[in-house]
């Protein structure tokens, strides 16, 4: 249960007991990255069975849930050149030949993403006990930079679809707080093939994201959703996982249940777990298949774009079964 | 070889020899990515055998190598937020929570990237035959736009270092063209691991990238560069792999080998072969490994941004042995 | 009064009547701006007498009310580097000296701008009879573009206050169409120093900015709005102004006037008349001095942003009294 | 002379010597533009005789100085809507309607622009005295952003052509640095409407970017210039203008004159004086027309965008003589 009236205490305390800082070293970049060993890719390169391939990615355009929130819009996609332009000979190529180019402009944190370890700050403090005024500038994060991880993240995935296991119609209700239980419950619900263990990468189906397909966007990003409750921090920490993704905007149940607070879980997982968070992730075309064939692991690679020094990166996950 | 003097004629000849129009029904919009199938993917996998992973993407930063032709710039990635800020007390959370956010704006073909169907075209038609000037338009690719493969793009990919097989401590020259008998006799040279087929996801080292290391960019992005003959277009068609890429900036040999032309085999392999391109990715981690140890095959995950209607994208590439 | 059944022929009608194609030669590419020459200039610059500045403005920043329409976002402001860097001491520099710089992303229709006469087409026809394909293709306007009038937009500007003359304190209603009764009755009624006549840049306010600030952006961008009447298009013809602006989103009434049409009044003004029509102003600060004073005309300077090839520009145009 | 051996030392006085802390009050954001009464401005006007205007901006577009120092880039210009497309009936408007729109993403810096009161600081301080980690964070300058001015800049503007002066051909070396007495004596040569005084806004013409204009911009972006000698911050603090402006990247001369330094000039200028700095604008035109006619006093708008925060502001000023 949670003491809503005391969340600097909780967070504190939570941090504590769950503080992997100097657990690799000192010079650590990767955090909870170094569950997922050479080792566990082996083994997770036996899921892959039948070669079907599925993109955990949202889109990325226009049409998305930013509102203009910290100054997060929606992907601006333009042209440089069109088949148009090629189509009215005005591109000076010989031969025939045409072109299109494109730009893009848009936050890292606009759609399907990692949170890097220089996203989420404690009382000054990075990952691993560093200064965040010192890590992160407005050069980027010079220590910690999403690049640190650019390639590693490809292992072992395990869908756990609490919106099936414990909502309406695959859906739990905005400001469902998913506790352990939940957690543990729905790995017992699916069966063996969704135990979790050191070095995996956990999805975490909530069902928000099938609503808004019905719904349209609403209050997504940043509103109400539910999420993972902040007495998961304990689970995250000993479970030994390397990542855990949601189909929400947050990650974490919103409102959060403290009676003042923002965000108090990822205050004691980025920083002092040093576990990355995933959002805005679309489990739905994956989770029909595993509620089909009742098989909820797979080979995951969720590599993020090595822009230097990002504190996250937009990315297309893609899982094998 | 390649008669210098008649460029459109040549490129005409080819188009018509290799043209996969209508090969997958007039809808199709995935190209060569439908010889990459679940069977391919399974068989992939097996090539998994160490968990070692690379990232075969070059950074995302100002540091590149663009130079502003056709308004490609390098990206530019800017704070919203930062450690300093969070340090400073001004984000205003409660309980000691800070964070960044960051933003990036950025050619789709700035670096490591793949070119999608929509990227040229063939005397104003795309791919399949559509006309360009209906198909990419300032709102971008309506139909074969990148995240139409958002998918698919994972399976067997194969190293062919033919700047080890054929150049100077493992780098050809700029100018040097590698024709098919350079390709053939570089899978001879490494042996049974690097036998190309249907499906496959080809990778073929130059090794202009690691002088650009050593040497500074200079006119890697445009300027002379070692690349595939447009004479190995028929290789490319009856091969049947899904995919090519190399560690250069515009794939195929510069200059172009006819007198007069801009990336002839661009002309042929993406409107008429369907055929998706590789540009400046890095390959020379994994090389050395595959030089090491005599394995030239591997898994490989490279999945674009699902950047809807992008006639290309930014991508991360994952080997894993 | 409107036949609101057959826009096009209006339409077309008007644009007839309208046209100034050729009237300044084949070459011309400033429309009305030939109006404002450098005998204006000298007579307006009597006008300024008390030496009082207004910026007619409104601010670029992520408070916009821009929502998405055509990709159209709210000014992206980031840093590049800031003071509390500077205070870091990481910039690198010597003796002391700290610094910041920033970077911009924007519509250059989100805020105050002109419309240049690339910006609307008729029946594939722009200004002086061009053809809009060869005018204004992914590279920008080749011949129109925003910087050939880059020098010009210097002289008299007049505030026709129509939300004071037939509002409700000073605002009309959404959907009031402002004819050109309603132009000259204003006219008359703040007397001599509001005569309008060749070479004018003149500032209709309606009173849906005051509104928004009461009230919020609401549908301010795109939505229903005062503005003027189709119907002035032969006034904005016969009294030669050298440009036009309001103080809403779109410059003409919204709901347009027509069952089924599309700012039918750009369609005239733009190509037709080559007419500069200015969006978005704020006029408020300027009218409660004119209302005081009884003086409606004024030294103008609004200058755009000579962006190569740009169908529009942001400005900060400056009255001086 | 300048000590070249003790550039803190030299900086420290000139700090001491020139600053106007206080001078406008505690809360004061308007540093030297204070000196730009309303009183001047009608003075101001009577400047404008001929009505002849000029553009004193340079382009903005791809073909810029910048090479991407401190991520400075070119402006890049981007097509949300062409006439290529309108004309290819895709854009869904009726009764024949078309449009283009354009976006933009720049930085603040890149071409014609004022340096804002934040945009430089002084061992940790801005403007005033103010903080500078406080007064510029990633959300930009919260007191002395650039729309703080927005109105305000329009006023006499004197041309000093030390170029013509002293340089050859009118140009003056890279490298030349601009004393006080190259100041006075141009203001001799050129006759009494080149007299500054308070309030004014001073435009040093140096050649530079004539000469780039002929050989390319090569290191126009910060290498060698001709530019204001450090020595002239005590001209700069009692001439009392209200800002100064040249033809070059940096305004201070390059290399500046300490053995070890960056931009001192600037140090003293923005954060103890309160001085508004222009840097590459276009003299050329105004120029050659006051060598004419001997006329080398006009009127000067050169309006800020106001947008938010900013710690400077690209800007087309406009002379009207």
């Amino acid at each position: 249960m949670i003491d809503r009236t005391d969340p600097a205490g909780a967070i504190a305390a939570a941090a504590k007991r769950c503080s992997n800082w100097g657990r690799w070293g000192a010079e650590d970049v990767r955090g909870t990255m170094n569950f997922l060993t050479d080792t566990k890719r082996v083994e997770a390169a036996r899921l892959i069975r039948r070669g079907v391939s599925f993109s955990l990615a949202q889109s990325f355009d226009m049409d998305g849930p930013q509102k203009g929130w910290r100054r997060r819009t929606n992907p601006v996609h333009t042209m440089l050149d069109t088949g148009t332009d090629a189509a009215a000979g005005i591109q000076g190529f010989p031969h025939g030949i045409g072109g299109a180019d494109d730009v893009i402009a848009m936050p890292l944190q606009c759609s399907t993403q990692w949170d890097g370890l220089g996203h989420i700050f404690d009382h000054g403090y990075a990952w691993n006990g560093r200064l965040a005024a010192e890590t992160v500038t407005s050069l980027g994060d010079r220590v910690t930079g999403i690049e640190t991880v650019a390639d590693v993240i490809a292992g072992r995935g395990v869908l756990l679809d609490v919106g099936r296991a414990f909502g309406t119609d695959g859906e739990l209700p905005d400001g469902f707080a998913i506790t352990t239980s939940h957690l543990t419950a729905t790995i017992d619900r699916q069966g063996p093939s969704s135990a979790v263990g050191p070095g995996d990468i956990v999805l975490v189906r909530t069902g928000q994201l099938a609503r808004t397909r019905r719904e349209g966007w609403g209050d997504y990003a940043g509103g109400p959703a539910p999420g993972l409750s902040f007495t998961t921090a304990d689970w995250l920490h000993t479970s030994e996982i390397a990542a855990i993704a949601t189909d929400t905007w947050g990650f974490e149940v919103r409102p959060n249940e403290f009676d003042d607070a923002f965000q108090p879980l990822h205050q004691v997982a980025i920083p002092h777990i040093g576990l990355f968070l995933g959002e805005m992730w679309d489990p739905d075309a994956l989770a029909a298949d595993c509620a089909a064939d009742g098989v909820y692991d797979f080979w995951l690679t969720a590599a993020p774009l090595p822009i230097t020094g990002a504190v996250g990166s937009p990315i297309n996950p893609i899982a094998v079964k």
